[in-house]
């Protein structure tokens, strides 16, 4: 049986840009912006770049189909350049693309890039008639027509009922969430929303789904990231504290569950699938005792906290106590968002898994300044991509040697 | 420095459908029929694949945007299946990055799709609104307002200049190309135009862009096609016939001859750049010698004429004595297109680099039937995406042992 490619490829440099309203970039600008820094920060040049991965998922309104845009825009003649897409785990993807390049054989050096301009797409989360577009036929017969907002809310009022949880309580504890990650976020530079909020603001914030309100959403923003790899035995060459990549994994949901009525709603099964097998690729035990920090798919309050449970550090049902004991906040056991999340990034959908990287990065090699977690040794980011009723997920695990 | 993947992964099964106008069929359907085929062929089940990569350019109007889409068509449960897209090397790319997950260690068997079904979006070649919304915004601005016939014809234009060749008897050798692969098509049962045509039916049929006429271009086709993957040390546990992967190269240009002027307009650089290192990745010294057929990119006879100079078959400015000597015949040195080619089969975006390399498949284990070329060792696929003027080109040799 194949072992997974833990530590045969290592991450040398890492860019991001600041994330918000960036009505004056272009995507293309994001791009460059994300790369320059990404190989200064590795100390190479464009030209050392053997292969490249884009992620990107509203192409039609951003660079545009195939990898020719990135191609032109970063000026990488004649390299490979693969246009990857998996909804919200996009950027995930382009980094799966080149770590597997890159652990293959087939090249070196290879670059991830993840790029959105959701603010030009005049993105809503709502199933406009762009947006059924892009979903395909087999969508707009199987999924019930429901918002993001909407369909994330059903989990909350399931898992409020399941838990027996008084639904001011269940709110109230939504609310930690988001508080936490707003305390995170207005430390941080790149962050779109960068003000402190109370448990008050967020329970009287304007509702957008029962019980889900305003401030238990993620902003829309742009954004883009970036991310060099090379292969492990090459990587301090480069760098005295390259990042290695200890698990790698993605799950794709097809559906049948759903289908046959069987979803419980208090969960996401392809986070629980890639989980299971994150930590068995990186031989993590206990990953309430081993994970360091996490960066997980924050869209909605709700969704963070029953990744609490599907991550498998806390136990089902039981997520309300790590909220409220502290276990996630800065200087808690396992501080998640470190970075402010995509409550404070925002969700530019290429982007934001290579972005979850890159604070996971910055933190492992001690640069996060009034974040920074303390002697973290593991970092888990996680990214979904869809609807609880059909997602893929990745898990990925990254740490020092 | 990294070696590529020579002999590091396998093909176990192929499947692809019958390729045409079909109306009867989804997306989803074709690609059922293309993926049942491949692991009946391969021995294997649905539930034995690890991972999985789709090829797919107009999302929008087939299978939707995603792994979602493929993972519940095939039901391939909770397995990672990625979206791939690349212009019209978008069933290479899906190819490429099963063989680097197996080649890697993320996995032993993965699963390479490619479909489309141009026949529904209305393709006609023709940048409509739809087309150009797709190439988004970079493109707008730096595309000639051009078709793909006129942009081809431009090469062929050039190219008669450039090389004395009389535009009548030009195109009379341009005919050439056409009526040899509309031979090997009428052998195909799986092509989509299966008549042959002789020369004066190509220089009698309608002009589409002077030179290039209605029997010059590929058809307009709807199909799918599938590949099984696996590490090449347990390829002969499934069949005693894998045919294995000696090299596998995408070059994507990023523009820059172009916007300087420097472009000649009788070459595709992303070809000869990708020939080069593939030939280089299996060792083959000269490969007139060593290549035993071809299925290249022609999506116009002048692509194919070029492209026989790009891979170094012929040499520069003389394809058209190799055209005339009938090397490229079935019964000639090196045949092209022993299929039909995308002259019989149509270039349905996502299939095509997948059902090239089917017919090669088959060529190598004797299955060809009425179309197979004698004793073939190495077979390569070469796949464009793109314009002349910007392209992104693969080229992939696989071989028996």
């Amino acid at each position: 049986m194949s072992k997974g490619i833990k530590d045969k490829v290592a991450i040398i440099g890492m860019g991001c840009t600041k994330f918000g309203e960036l009505w004056d970039k272009s995507a293309e600008d994001l791009m460059v912006d994300a790369f320059k820094e990404a190989i200064k920060d590795a100390g190479i040049e464009a030209k050392d770049i053997q292969a490249a991965w884009q992620g990107n998922h509203y192409t039609e309104v951003n660079i545009g189909h195939s990898a020719l845009p990135s191609s032109t825009t970063l000026k990488l003649p004649f390299i490979p350049v693969t246009h990857v897409e998996n909804f919200c785990a996009s950027g995930s993807e382009a980094f799966r693309g080149a770590c597997y390049a890159v652990a293959s054989g087939a090249c070196d050096i290879a670059l991830a890039i993840g790029v959105e301009k959701l603010k030009d797409l005049g993105y809503a989360g709502l199933p406009d008639a762009r947006h059924v577009m892009t979903l395909g036929t087999l969508y707009r017969i199987i999924w019930p027509n429901h918002t993001g907002p909407g369909a994330f809310a059903m989990m909350a009022t399931r898992y409020f009922d399941r838990y027996r949880l008084d639904p001011r309580e269940g709110k109230r504890i939504l609310a930690h969430i988001s508080v936490k990650s707003h305390h995170n976020g207005s430390l941080n530079p790149k962050a779109h929303l960068r003000r402190e909020i109370t448990v008050e603001d967020v329970l009287k914030a304007p509702i957008v789904a029962w019980p889900l309100g305003l401030l238990d959403s993620c902003g829309v923003s742009d954004g883009a990231a970036a991310a060099i790899i090379v292969r492990a035995e090459l990587a301090k060459n480069f760098r005295p504290d390259p990042i290695y990549v200890k698990a790698l994994q993605i799950a794709a949901d097809s559906g049948e569950s759903l289908m046959y009525s069987q979803y419980d709603y208090t969960h996401v099964e392809p986070t629980y699938r890639a989980a299971i097998k994150a930590y068995e690729e990186a031989s993590i035990k206990n990953p309430r005792e081993e994970i360091s920090m996490m960066e997980v798919h924050d869209c909605f309050s709700i969704t963070e906290l029953i990744t609490y449970e599907d991550l498998l550090i806390s136990p089902r049902g039981k997520a309300r106590e790590d909220v409220e004991s502290g276990f996630f906040e800065l200087g808690g056991k396992i501080p998640c968002q470190p970075s402010g999340g995509l409550k404070c990034f925002g969700h530019p959908i290429g982007a934001t898994g290579i972005r979850m990287l890159y604070e996971i990065y910055k933190q492992l090699q001690g640069k996060a300044e009034a974040r920074q977690v303390e002697d973290p040794k593991i970092g888990l980011t996680h990214n979904i991509g869809g609807f609880p009723t059909r997602a893929v997920a990745s898990v990925t695990l990254v740490g020092l040697q």
